[in-house]
């Protein structure tokens, strides 16, 4: 099987690196909207199939699997998406610190068989507690500018923000290889 | 607020109609691909935006809200489709024969904000139970053509095939009215 990641993200092309041997990038373009009201495992798998199906349609994806990511960060029932400015990202931070909020990452697959395109969905979730932050290393952390392409302006690889986590590391990274492996199987590609 | 209806059915046309005075009809065009193992009623959901998502990102959208939906049949945990040809028709028509099965219809508005696209996404289930049908019935009525064109083979508003429903009837139809209005309402659009 020829595969294909639609997203852009270093850290899921490196992610997914380990699990397929060689794959061709063509990010997803179309606009992320959050849906009103749906569970937050609903929400990532929803952004995931339109990703991978957007990609999916191309002509040069015919034949190939396709697939596309959703991560979101969510605080009290709250979604954290990335971070509009660097004042947002630092609220978002604050409100992070010495507490436990969810990463939920959705992965989609879009693959083809015999009887045409078929696509398989999941979800994963992580309980990640953070340190309890002083305002100057929050201050010091969104001046490196990596918070600013992350949901909840954190990347659980940048340091010392995390002191625990109960689940999958790669799920809050952006793509959960156990989950991604299972699904693979799953789908007989 | 302008509306585009993201379906090419005559009976979503219809059923719109009595929710909203005008719009205009862009289906979408997309694949629908089924994914594996996921609840009906997020099946339908993730159909439903996959196409209002699809319209909502042409120019001619923009500023406009947008309807998709989708409607599944579903008889013991299993999804019925539209029939591939006039065989498939005559199946699916025997095996719901006397029995109780379910329709869903998930509904996803996309709709304009100042803070960008918004989007609310709903599903609906209804509970139908069919008369005992004749393989002569169910021919004659597989030849009269209605059945090709619908999820199940079948159309409620076709005439004697149903002996009751429990839940939405428009639903059944294609598109809940009720829950439109609910959605229409809790979006304040």
């Amino acid at each position: 099987m020829e595969w294909i990641l639609a997203s852009a993200s270093p850290r899921r092309k490196e992610l997914l690196g380990a699990l397929v041997k060689q794959f061709d990038i063509i990010p997803a373009k179309g606009e992320e909207i959050l849906c009103t009201g749906l569970a937050p495992d609903e929400q990532v798998r929803l952004l995931a199939k339109n990703k991978a199906q957007e990609v999916a349609s191309l002509p040069q994806a015919q034949g190939k699997a396709v697939l596309g990511a959703d991560t979101i960060v969510v605080l009290d029932g709250e979604i954290l998406g990335k971070p509009k400015d660097e004042r947002d990202a630092e609220r978002m931070l604050l409100s992070l610190s010495g507490r436990t909020h969810e990463v939920y990452t959705g992965v989609c697959i879009v693959y083809p068989t015999e009887d045409g395109k078929k696509c398989i969905c999941e979800a994963d979730c992580t309980k990640v507690t953070f340190e309890t932050l002083s305002k100057a290393q929050i201050k010091a952390y969104v001046a490196t500018g990596s918070p600013m392409d992350k949901a909840g302006a954190y990347g659980i690889q940048d340091g010392n923000l995390v002191r625990s986590i109960e689940g999958s590391m790669s799920n809050v990274i952006g793509l959960p290889i156990e989950l991604c492996e299972r699904m693979i199987r799953k789908a007989g590609i």
